[in-house]
Order: structure tokens, then C-alpha cells, then sequence
């Protein structure tokens, strides 16, 4: 039950601080003679470092160094334990911040629970932990690959923005031309004109990220506690600033009846409608399972606060660093990989119990 | 991993059909010398099978039997076993139903995932399988209790009806005043008459349920997967017809900026807003805990749907049996349970650190 | 992690106490559609309630009542709960010895540990707990069954009578013919009439089980920790009374030269000599795989015994109840039950990772 | 559930093959603010080297590189993660045995199950991963420091040569005046003597290892499944060529009474003798507690084995590179370190039900 781990017979964990020599992973549970993709990885990294408004000036992209596990670039079915060094670790940035306590921030928590804090970075708290989950996404996929089952997540809202037809009933391709991934180019024109707008105002904005996984075999999910949503939405909410999490028609079914979302069947065991999500009784019921993650905003921000120090004096804490404005489009790598590793932990355990 | 468990230090499993002999589970890990409150068990039970308009004629209270675990009126350390008797099951009310396929219910993936299908009742996929939820979590309640820690779930939606304002800011005693937990009086009363009209026509519809974890202590939660929001969101996603949770300022973050909801810190270490909803980077910071849970309208009711038999032949499922209209005010109990052994799990493995 | 649980995909837990209402257990993970075989688990049952010198006057055979997880028959992939009901304990039997503290006996240590001890039987520690893990034996055995494994437990040891050769050489037909399942015939008969002094004596004695399981696959277990001998040795020492663990060539290694044991290949990949004991580096060869267990003498007996009080004041612990001489022959359907809940599970986990 | 993982609370992960770059871990769940004894790993490491017999050319010792987890000398309660680098790799010694099958060494094995294996080295087999779990039990070690708890492994058989005493009645400061740790030096001269002559006849020997833990509290260990005797056994038998695990009495008390080896208590509650090695009911009673390990042969020796090849022919597996002649003294830091690892997963665990 270590806590720095996920899934139960597909098994990531990871370990690093922001600004130590090097963070990484070990994935445990890959199946044997799975061909390594390495442009898959390179390609999703790539991905996270994505930033559409050239704001941080992090450049060197994020290479990984795989220590085990791969022999003759195939997975050998023994751990998979990777670096992805830190190459540019500025520790002096961030001398001021073990003064004086970040708002909403992680700092003040580990300070309390721990008795210590890592000040170099954010410790573990650091959103730079997901290229860990990342690497281990991409592993999972390459898994799903051979089910040809896909994830697609996407942009559906930042500040008063929305995708606002069900996203799932919209032409997916368009999210693949504009760099937020949103499925309607002129509501991504409007997005990001704000995350400018938001940048030169020095401040930071949420964002709503939906998600799709395609060909989903039916099956998938334990009936009780380890329910598909259940995992999916504990996946997602292990995401750095994650706030909310639901599936199919969500929070609208508090207004909703069941002669209107009943999903009826068609006569090839199929259903009308997809108000469930792809997911009935927490087990994948064969359609497209589809759910969106809630984002706060990135609680650095270019702007002073006022705060205090660690003795509870009012103190200010100054704008210091680069921030993201949004975790938008950098999370959407993430909200893949953690959705490919938990359907690929269930696939697994679905074929545990076929005898 | 036994997939119909919940919890790593506390731990709760269950067993059980709705219309077998008995439901029950096992609470493993309780702590030692702790008197039982029975009172408790049975005023849980007995909300849980509150039902404000009459409908479901299951008279007979919910009585536990406990098997082991117990003496002399406290716990032993060793895991308490316990049936909860099914009185009232009456098979030949769900004869009709192995023929023809219910719409948005566990049925047909059930049979597709394990190849039989035991028709009484709805299986695991009753909601009869959360008493024993409810049970598990009078114990958890019990370890609560020695930390002063207090959980009370609210509907705080139905259908159009809406509270309002924040609910954590609303005078909260008013939500004991009414059947459903609303915390206000007028809201509540339009709520019930909304359930009424459902009833009337043979329909079901969702709900909003919120929950305030009171007097959490500082350090529950792991900093990357088994972040304390992302354990309740499983939870909370683990009970039927469960669509979505989100905690502080969930999915409205997506339209907020980081100096809006930045919660600034007070000289007492405390913070002035509580948008973070008590949990900073997956941790508590010791404000209150709140979060809330969409649920979808039930899915069995009292209309003739259309749909298709086990041979994919059009076929009409007759409106049969008394079903619930919204889960709210049942889900009420099952909804702090489920928060009440999420905390005290991570209470246990808060305390396993400290040397 | 409950601890009292065993096996990750195929998982038992066990509950009660020895002079409970009943105890019972939860069989997670069994999968859906075995036909369930009753024969085999009042057979095993009534094996583990063997009594070759007639001393123990609890006469009535235990029943197993399940409540869930069966229908038609079958197992239907849910959690399978049982009851064994405790008919005839005797509390007043017990009522002695909370005042008194029983050497090697587990009672001092319970009440260390957790402030409380229920004396009525001898809680937790009481060897009854074992009916249960016969009755999850049982059903990892139907899964096994389909593999056409076998399993088959032996007593090769009580005081100085021991099977001489190594058993798996042995004609082990002759083990059907005496009560104590020795693969040689005289040194049963020798093994009983030490038993029956040993009774008259009022003592109890130790002995060594040996077992084999025949048609065991290759590849079964896990390459570091979770070894397929490691997990074996963690069943059989979590047996009550187990002092000892050795598979293949076992202790008898520590003078043997790799010259001599090391097993050499025929040309079938099969090995000419089986000193592995049919685990290699800690995966399943395709050899039998074979183990013994060392338990020590039952430590209540029905002499007078000088002890403490609960203040630690000299006393004298009276002889009293019937007790077992030895733990043969009544353990032997208890380590085939473990070893096959091993198997079992560790056929799931490897069933899990081919795609 | 991950496979390469040990430990509940106190969890050691690792990773690497022999001659790849690396080999590592992750020790996740180590408490805050421990100052870390870097003396103490290094010292460890370089016991885990000792090569009486000079035989192992590998001269450089083994350097630790810690990544994470570590902040100004102490934990921070994050993942320590570390990595050993493998300098002395020689890839070509070992390209001979992909071809020919290694008798009773883990290569068929991994062939079979995972259907590719990484001959460079041993793979996941070598003894080299060891290492990894001395680092893990370093840290475990500054745990039990606080505590006051000791561990000592110690040589007590080698071939015909034992020490006949048991062995925790002896004077165990002679055990650190030789080099295999024998608690008589007498028995640890004709020991040597007798690893120098089956170095001299190209062969290798087993042994046994025996381990006391001192000031061990009462009441580790869980009473069913999770016993500290079964989790010693466990963490015992994961430990490369281990064939058999004993505890307090052992395999002799197949021929005791209970008479004879009940442990009566004297006024202050301990034990008059310790025939339950520390160990009752599977908890601690406060005695030491003792154990044995039984390891066989190294099976790679430096004489030509009849084999065959992949394909099943006969060949002669010629003899090559260097290997040890017995696992003593270089298992010693292992099985102290496992021992180590499981004592303080237990004393986290009952930490965790302290309220």
C-alpha cells in the first residue's frame, strides 16, 4: 500500500522533488515483449511541456534514461525503473519561499504533516511528478494499443469558455488543430485570447478537461468498491490541482429524470444514448466512456500576495518565478496516462479471473 | 486487493445479494477497546431507510447481528463480522426481469463481465449493499468521535431546486428541521413537493448531496495518489448511481482565477476563504472538509420502458416492484459513512508515521 | 491490507471466535461459473475434524451455511460469505483462565496487544479458525481442478518416527491407508501407538507434514518478493502452531555441494533430479512441487502446569477440556487448503499478464 | 500489489539486473526527520562484498546515489529513492549461457514464463538485487534505533560443521570476531577451512544462518495471516537460494512434548525458556526472537555440467567467471536487513492502531 504507488497489477510509482538530481519511476506489472515505442514517449513528454504562450523558459525538453525491464527493446516483465533528470533546477529561486507560506499551496501541509519540507521546488507537490506518470501512461497504452483501445482528452472549458454541446456527439478532429485541444476552433481562438489576457494580468485560470476512451472492451470494473468511475475519478483526482471529477451526464443528473437519461437498448445490445458514460454499475458497458476533471487555477501566480512567515507575522510574498497560466494544455497528457494506467490495471485484472 | 474491500488500515468488505439470505461484511482493523454505540448503528440503519413519501412498503427495520469482534460490549481488535438478514425479499417480483434487459442497470454487464447473473434482486448492484456501508461506518464514527471529528451529509440539489449560496456558509442547524438534510427550510419544502409530482408520475430524478467534515485534523491525505481528495472521491464514487464529486471549489474553478480563490492565510495560520475545501495538495489543512456528489435519477421505475430481451428481440419492460424516486434522503448515511472510514483510514496511516 | 486476509487475486478472509455465535469467512476473487462441489467441502471438513484417538468429545460435524456469492450452483464472480456455526461451546469450560495466563499460549500476548482478550475459547488464536480456511482451500481447489493440479498433505514426522526416505520417492498410494496419511504403513502404526502414549501421558507432541503438488504449471511466481516458496512459507507459518518451512532440499542443504544437488536437464526440459523441489529462483519448474511444514506440540495440555496470574503471582493452571495429542492428523486438510489458496492465487496473478 | 515490492507500511521497491546500468529502489513509507546513518549503509553494503576467499574479482565497492526523499541530512517522508550503479558490468562472460541452460538457476524459468530473458547477468535472479534490499534495511534499521531494537545474523552451519549449542544461549561477541559470524571461532576455523577445499574442488556449499532480534516489543505481528513468524518466514524465503525457515524450536519440535517445550512464565511475566523464539501466536512476546534460514549451494560452480540447449540437446555448460563458494558471510547483511524491513513494517503497523 505504498503511497507513492498506483493500480494494482499494472503498478506505477514514483519518487523526485522539482529541484533534486533527478526524478522517476518504476513500473511495475508491464506484460513481457511488448515493443518498446519510444516516439510515443518522447511525443507525450513533449506534450507536457507544451506552452502556448512561451512563458516559461524551461527549453531543454524532458529526456527519460530507462535503468531495467526493456532487453532488445521489448519489456522483459520485470520492473521498468526510469530517471528523467533535472537539468534545470534553479535552487535559488526559491530561497525566499521557505520564509513566507504560499497561498494554496502544498507547503504549509507537508511543513505540518512531515516536520520538514523539501524547500527546493515544491517537493513532491510539484506538478513536474506527472512526467512520471507520463512515462508510465505511455507503457500502459502500448498495452490498450493491442486492444485498440484509444484516449483522447481535450479542452472543454477555461473561464467562461465552454464546449458547450456534449462534447462526445462533437467532431473530435478539430481538436487536433488547435494547441488546447478543444473540439471547436473558435472557442479555442476565444480560450486562449483569455489565457493572454489572464498572462498579462499576471494572474492564473481553471479549466475543465474532458476525456474519451474509445473501443473499450465490456467488463472492465469491479462491481462494489473498485467500481471503473470509482478508480477513474481517484485517478484524476490524484492530479495536481484536480477539484472535481464526473462521468457521463455528471453533475447535469441532479436535474435530470430517469424516463430522460435511462440509456435504452438497441437490438444489438448497444444503447440509444450514452447518459451512463460507457460506464453502468461501475463496470464498461461496451460504449465510448467519456468523464471531465475541474482544474483550479495554478496557485502561483506573477502577482504579490499577503501572507505570512512561519511564525505568523504578516508578511508579503512577492511574485517570483515563471508560472503556468493554466494547467491547460499541459495536464492533458496527464489526464491520459492516468486514464490508460487505471484501464489498463482493470484490463489485467480482468483477464486475471478468465480461466 | 480483494476487490470488494475498502480501505488500507480500516478496512471494510462486504457480501451479499439483495435478496439472498443476508447481507453482512467485515470490519477489519478496528482499534481495541472501543465501546460499541449500538444506538448509533441502529439511528444510521434506520435513516437509511428513510422514506419521506412512503413508497417502498420494506417495512421491517435493518437489524445487525454481530458474529465476533465484540465483548463485553467493545471491540477486541480482531475483525467484526456482521449480518444484516434479508426479511422481506420476495423472488417472485423479479422473475420478469432476467427476460428482458434493464435500461441504464447492472444486469447486462454483469452477465456480459461474469457470465451468470443471479436475478433476485439487482445482486452486488443493489443499493441494499450500502447498509452494511453503514454499519462499517458507525465504527469508523466511533474512532471519529475520540478526535471530536464530525461528518454531516445535506441535499443541497433536486431537480431545479438549488441551495444557493455556499452551503458551508449557511446556518447548518436548519438542515436537522427537514427529512432531507437541506439546509434551508423553504428550499427543502419545494424539494418535497417536487418528489411528490415525480412520484405521481411514475418517474425518478437526481440529486446534489454535500458533506462538512468538521474538526479534521492537520496531515491527513498522501501527497501523490492517495491524496485524501482523490481516496473520497473513490469513495463517493464507489456508491450506486454516483456521477461525480468535486470538494472546495470544484467545478467552478474552471472559472475563477488564482487571486480569486487563492485562500490567503490569517496571522493564526488559518485562511481567511476556504475555496482549497480543506484539503491543500491532497493533504488537510485543518479548515473544513466539504465536497459534494451528483447522483443520477434511479434508474428502475414504475413506466413500461422499451427495450430488448436476451436475444436482442424488442421487448417491453413492464413498470413492476415499489422503487425509490431520488436516493436522497437514503443516500444521506451512506454518503458519511463512506467519508467517515476514508478519514479514519487515513487517521490510522497518519498515526503509523508518527514514532 | 487487512490482516486477516490472504491472497491478492484470489483472497480469503477469515472471521470469529472460537466460542462465538458462529465463524465464517469471505472467499473475493473466486471466479464466476464453477460448479460448486459440496462433496469436497463437507469431505475436507470432516477431514480437519479427525480424531484418530476419540478424545475430543465435540462430536457434532461442522456445517457450512453460505450466504452469497452461489447461485444455481455456481459461483457467480461475487463475494462468496459463509458460516460455520460454533453448536457446542462450552463457555464455562474457559472461565478459568482469564485469571490464569496459559503457557506458549497466545492469550498473553492478545491482551498485551490490545487491552482486551475474549476468553471464551481461545479467540482468535484458537485453531478453529482453520474450518474456515478449509472451506476457501476448497473452492481454490475447484479452480485448480480445471489444471488438473493436485495437492496432497502426508505426516512424515511425530517424535522420532519418520519417514526415512525422501517421501516424494515414496509410494504415497499407501497414504490413503492410515489415518495419519503416512506414506509408509509401519511407521504409521508406529506414529499411533506413540500417540496413544503420549495421551496417556496427558502430553502432546510435535510432527512434520510434507506436501506435494502434482501438475503444477510452469511459471508460477513472482521473481523478487513475492517468490512462489516465499508466499508458501508465509501460509504454512501462518498455520497455528507452525514452527518451520523448507521446500525441496530444505535445510538438509546447508551440507550439500552444488555439485551434488543442483538438478540436471534431460533432454524433455525436464530435470533428472528434483532437489528445487520443483521452484526454481523462486518460479514454478514443472516439477512436483514439494515442502513440509514443522509444527510444534499442541501447548494445551492435561497436566497441571505452574504459571502467573494476571498481577504475576506464582499459580498453578489446572488441567482442563479435551485436547488434541498433536496437531496430525487434523492440520493436514488446513496446509492443503493454504497451499491451494496459494496456487490458486498465483495462477490468477500469472493468468493477469498474458495478453 | 506490485511484485517487486515488500512491506505494508515500511515498503521497499526495487529494480535492475545485474549488468545493466543500474540497479535501485524506492523505500517509500519512512518517517520524517530520521537523520540518515550513512556510515551504516555504507558499511552494510560493504559486508553484503565480504569475500573471505578473495575469490570475487569485483573489487569496487557498491556506492549509493541517493535521488530523493533526503533534505539537509534527514527524510522528509517522501520516497527515498537510490540507484547502485553497475560498474563492473562484463557483458560478454555471459553470452555463452543464453545458448545452454544453467542447472537449477532461474534462467528456464524466466524463459518460459516471460518468453524473453535478459542474459546479461542473472537478470532479476542475480544476487546483485540484494543490495537494494540492504539499502532498504538500513533505513528500516534507523527506524528500529529509536527503539532500541538489535539485529544480529550469524553463521551456524557450514557443511558437516554446526554449532551445536542453541545458538542464543552462546556468547555472541565471539560472532563478531570472525569473518563468517560464527558465534564459535573454533567451528568458524574448520568452516573456512572447509570453503577453502571446495573452492579448491571448483564447487560451492550451502549453510544456515541464524538471526536474533533483541528488545523486540510486544505485540508485533498480526494473529491470522499477517503472524511475524509467517511474514519472517516470507521475507526470509525471498531471499535468493533460501530453501527453509524456522523459528524458536523449529523442525525439533516434531519430536517434543509440550511438556517439554511450553515456556512457563516466571513472576515478571517473561519466559523461563524461549522455545517460542520470541514469538507467540504469531506476536512478539518480548523475548528475542530467533530464527534460521537454511540457503543451498550457489548453483553456478566453477566446474563443466552436463545440460542442453534450447533446443534440447545435450551440451556441456562450461564453467565460467567467478563465482561465490557460499552465500556466508555475504547473505548475513540480507537477512538482517530483511529482518530488519518486516520488524519495522510490523512496529509501524502497530503504531497505526494506537489511538
Amino acid at each position: 500500500m505504498a503511497a507513492n504507488s498506483f493500480g494494482k497489477l499494472f503498478c506505477i510509482s514514483t519518487f523526485g522533488e522539482s529541484h533534486g538530481k533527478a526524478i522517476g519511476g518504476i513500473i511495475d506489472g508491464c506484460p513481457s515483449n511488448i515493443v518498446v515505442d519510444y516516439d510515443l514517449i518522447k511525443q507525450q513528454l513533449s506534450l507536457r511541456q507544451n506552452d502556448p504562450l512561451h512563458i516559461n523558459k524551461r527549453k531543454e525538453p524532458d529526456e527519460v534514461e530507462f535503468l531495467s525491464g526493456i532487453f532488445d527493446g521489448k519489456t522483459t516483465g520485470t520492473p521498468i525503473a526510469f530517471l528523467i533528470h533535472n537539468n534545470d533546477s534553479k535552487t535559488e529561486d526559491y530561497l525566499q519561499q521557505i520564509k513566507i507560506l504560499k497561498p494554496s499551496h502544498g507547503q504549509f501541509v507537508y511543513l505540518q504533516k512531515y516536520g520538514i519540507f523539501d524547500y527546493q521546488g515544491s517537493g513532491r507537490a510539484s506538478a513536474r511528478e506527472t512526467a512520471c506518470r507520463v512515462v508510465g501512461g505511455c507503457f500502459a497504452r502500448m498495452i490498450l494499443k493491442q486492444y485498440a483501445i484509444q484516449i483522447e482528452a481535450f479542452t472543454t472549458q477555461i473561464g467562461q469558455f465552454k464546449v458547450k454541446e456534449p462534447f462526445y456527439l462533437n467532431n473530435l478532429q478539430s481538436a487536433n488543430e488547435n494547441v488546447l485541444h478543444c473540439p471547436d476552433n473558435n472557442i479555442a481562438s476565444q480560450m486562449l485570447s483569455l489565457l493572454q489576457e489572464i498572462a498579462k494580468e499576471k494572474d492564473s485560470i481553471g479549466c475543465k478537461i474532458s476525456c474519451i476512451i474509445g473501443n473499450s472492451p465490456i467488463g472492465l470494473g469491479e462491481p462494489v468498491f473498485d467500481k471503473l468511475s470509482a478508480d477513474l475519478a481517484k485517478a484524476m483526482l490524484s492530479i495536481n490541482t484536480a477539484k472535481g471529477f464526473e462521468y457521463g451526464s455528471g453533475f447535469d443528473s441532479a436535474d435530470k429524470r430517469g424516463s430522460q437519461i435511462n440509456d435504452l437498448f438497441s437490438n444489438n445490445f448497444q444503447t440509444k444514448t450514452n447518459f451512463s458514460g460507457g460506464i453502468q454499475a461501475g463496470i464498461s458497458n461496451g460504449n465510448p466512456i467519456y468523464f471531465s476533471v475541474a482544474f483550479k487555477p495554478i496557485p502561483s501566480i506573477m502577482q504579490d500576495q499577503s501572507s505570512i512567515d512561519l511564525e505568523g507575522n504578516s508578511a508579503v510574498l512577492k511574485a517570483t518565478g515563471r508560472h503556468d497560466i493554466c494547467v491547460s494544455p499541459r495536464v492533458l497528457p496527464v489526464v491520459e496516462a492516468m486514464a490508460a494506467i487505471t484501464i489498463a490495471d482493470h484490463l489485467l485484472r480482468y483477464n486475471a479471473y478468465k480461466l
